[in-house]
């Protein structure tokens, strides 16, 4: 199974592709999209949604996993990186991709065994599952290759999310 | 000049057409794009996407108004109001429509000149401006429309704000 770890966010979304097969990783690629502060944000919203479409087809994963929203303080911040998390989780359904959902809390649960795990650990287990040389960089990227790594470890189990959204 | 209004939402998407020449409104269309709530929330963006770009395509606005999002306690459809906030701006920039927004106290300062109108005196102005029989229904679709004609109100003026969004 080939799985799409999705770090959201409109300044840099984090992606990671691991393909995981038989309880062996193999990571296939990992990166970030960035867009520019400068330019106006629905032109964000569009190089977001194009750059994800992109991956999508090159790379052709069987499901997506990305990151659950919480909102803390900085509320302005929030909305923007909510709307750009809908114009990725948008470009998965126009790919026919299924999408699964991971609170930070399960994805630091799934790597590490321990659900307040720092930071710095969760992306040492991530470097050392997939065995690459060094953490990768930016933090988005890393955390994208979390959220691949544990939708593999709970892809089938009860912790596995389809991703159904708020039902009023 | 045709101007689109859009009040955002994922359940509802209220939305209003009106041509706006040399001080007259005429309304071209309005109404709500709805989505039903037993459905995956990918596929509630999907069809919102889909339908935005379909109304784009039929009436062929020159220019988008849309609500600016705020939160308040209900953060959890907050996060979902404006994932499919992010899908319907994206359906504007794919079409290439300028999108501009406005708070909901501009709205009703510019239909009733007073910013803290009650929402049924902005609606019956709405009605009036419009020359419409009665008051649209659901209040999405009113919403829209006020939207629209306030985007006519401030056109060319400093409330007329061209959507950038957050720059870090």
């Amino acid at each position: 199974m080939r799985i799409l770890g999705i770090d959201p966010g409109y300044a840099t979304v984090g992606y990671g592709l691991v393909d995981y097969c038989r309880c062996k990783f193999n990571p296939v690629a990992f990166g970030a999209v960035t867009t520019p502060a400068g330019i106006p944000f629905p032109r964000r919203l569009g190089d977001i949604y194009r750059d994800m479409i992109s991956i999508i087809e090159k790379y052709k994963p069987d499901e997506m996993a990305v990151e659950r929203l919480y909102f803390n303080t900085n509320t302005t911040t929030a909305i923007d990186v909510a709307q750009a998390r809908g114009v990725i989780v948008l470009a998965a359904e126009n790919s026919l991709l299924p999408v699964f959902e991971y609170t930070p809390l399960q994805v630091k649960q799934a790597i590490t065994g321990y659900g307040r795990a720092e930071k710095r650990q969760v992306m040492e287990m991530v470097k050392n599952i997939l065995a690459l040389e060094r953490v990768p960089k930016p933090d988005d990227t890393a955390d994208a290759l979390a959220l691949a790594v544990c939708h593999a470890h709970c892809s089938g189990t009860t912790y596995s999310r389809l991703y159904r959204g708020a039902v009023k």
